[in-house]
């Protein structure tokens, strides 16, 4: 099948091998898939991955034991669990140390014609939801985790910090949640166009200070030291950037201020795809583009070009 | 009057002016002090701080306008408070933007013959408690802030980090207040002193890993790196220490495992007070030695020497 290799750097293969049915688990037809700021990274050697990249998809079921799945248009939780350990047990397979993670972690991912995953990880989309919008399941999810990990409340004054795609997201999610969010960026352009959605998008210089919450959707790890800054004494950083390097961090401020620095990543697809479906969040106006899977490389390329956010790959 | 003066060096004066009065404050000679990890850390110039250090003290008030307080042995918090800002006016006045923290900012500290704080700052002695004990209200309130921050469980693994004087007072409070926590160190002494005093104290490179909670009180900025290797999947670690430099630090653990970091300071004195009042927190066998203040430098070498836990300080 056609498929784009990280490995280490990126070739779009027309050979390689579809992947084979297992136990438990079906084969999906990629309809759809999003390049995702994880996706640059690993292509940056994030993770040291190698396989297919792509974790962002809509497929349909094209091979599988589970009738119910059986030619359905399908979006999958991206981390297969083991099932056994003491943290699948406690309902964390989320965390499970022995899992795979589609298209970051020991199993090929969605940049492809097919993927496999576990059954388990596989929801059914209704009709009603286009492909277009049921492709910001996942990264949406993400953005819901914040509520079920913080005690989040509409009363309190949020700062997003990052106008990428993560941060455009997370506003748009905090919006139509009801609460009172700032993005602040550092692209007039990109701000322009967020602030066109209804967004309130400043240049993040001249954001004021003492937020109660922060989310750092930075992408970059000097994002948590600006956030530090930007938060009131006891208040909340949410860090929803896996930035590949360190930063030379002033823990002292966290410790004087008594800052919660709350690390986030995938949610549960159950709430955005609910969300989603009901027309209160529509990402849709973030898509910049769409390429084909041959041309996989230079939608990478646009993906981290301002002031576009998403960009989709059809195989 | 004789005091330890940083400016940036430590030099003993003995013409230093003393504190003159102030409305709504009291004048307090100190009977002894502790000294700190933080005052070590202000002599390596952290906070920029020039003034008298010291904010571990036990004292007796000998000029005031409060006649309660008059003639009384006290112990005092150690920020002042502006009164009149948002922050105070929701009971977050140790978060004050405009306090003065004593022998850390802005205000002369207990290594002197006496310091002047605020009458609220000042809580009263009762008879049963000796100097010796009374002098560790202050770090032992900055672990019972550990509770008010965090939903911490009886039921939960905790890992101390750091076998100096606060992760040793951490170990002793979560060990009396009946939490299992487990004190992982570098110096094998110190950690059979500990292990004497009945605390679990380990070899930290041979602990093992997946605790629910780490307390970070190793006083370096690798601490919280190590700490994130310990702490389980959406488990939390707890910064106590103000180390003054930054550390390449692994943000992307902290995302991919959504671990919570909460900054933690300074706490109310009533509860750690009580604790010590009662017998039920005895931290006296950390006391490594007594010095006069004249002998100050000497001191301050002596509280960086391991195996020293606490040296005391007597004007």
């Amino acid at each position: 099948m056609r498929a784009l290799l990280l490995d280490p750097g990126l070739i779009v293969r027309r050979d390689y091998p579809e992947p084979s049915p297992a136990s438990g688990e079906s084969i999906v037809r990629v309809r759809t898939a999003g390049i995702c700021g994880t996706d640059l990274e690993l292509a940056r050697g994030y993770m040291s991955y190698t396989g297919v990249p792509g974790h962002e998809f809509v497929g349909q079921v094209v091979d599988t034991h589970t009738a119910a799945l059986a030619g359905r248009r399908v979006v999958g939780e991206i981390n297969a669990r083991c099932g056994r350990c003491a943290l699948c047990l406690d309902g964390l397979g989320r965390h499970c140390p022995n899992r795979t993670v589609l298209g970051i972690a020991g199993r090929d991912g969605a940049f492809a014609e097919y993927l496999r995953l576990p059954d388990e990880n596989l929801l059914a989309l209704p009709d009603s939801i286009s492909d277009e919008l049921a492709v910001f399941v996942e990264p949406v999810a993400a953005i819901y985790e914040i509520f079920e990990q913080t005690g989040l409340r509409r009363d309190h004054r949020v700062a997003v910090l990052g106008d990428g795609r993560l941060g455009a997201l997370a506003a748009i999610v905090m919006r139509a949640e009801g609460y009172a969010a700032v993005l602040g960026g550092r692209h007039r352009e990109k701000l322009d166009r967020l602030a066109a959605l209804g967004i309130d998008a400043q240049l993040e210089d001249r954001l004021e200070t003492g937020f109660d919450v922060v989310i750092d959707c930075t992408g970059n790890s000097a994002g948590l030291n600006r956030a530090l800054t930007l938060v009131r004494p006891r208040g909340m950083v949410i860090l929803k950037s896996t930035a590949a390097a360190g930063a030379a961090l002033n823990l002292a401020q966290a410790v004087i201020n008594e800052i919660t620095i709350v690390g986030s990543r995938c949610g549960r697809f159950a709430p955005a795809l609910a969300a989603l479906v009901s027309g209160k969040v529509d990402p849709r106006p973030l898509i910049s583009g769409t390429f084909g899977l041959d041309d996989a490389p230079a939608a990478f390329a646009a993906a981290a070009r301002s002031p576009n956010f998403k960009i989709l790959l059809k195989p």
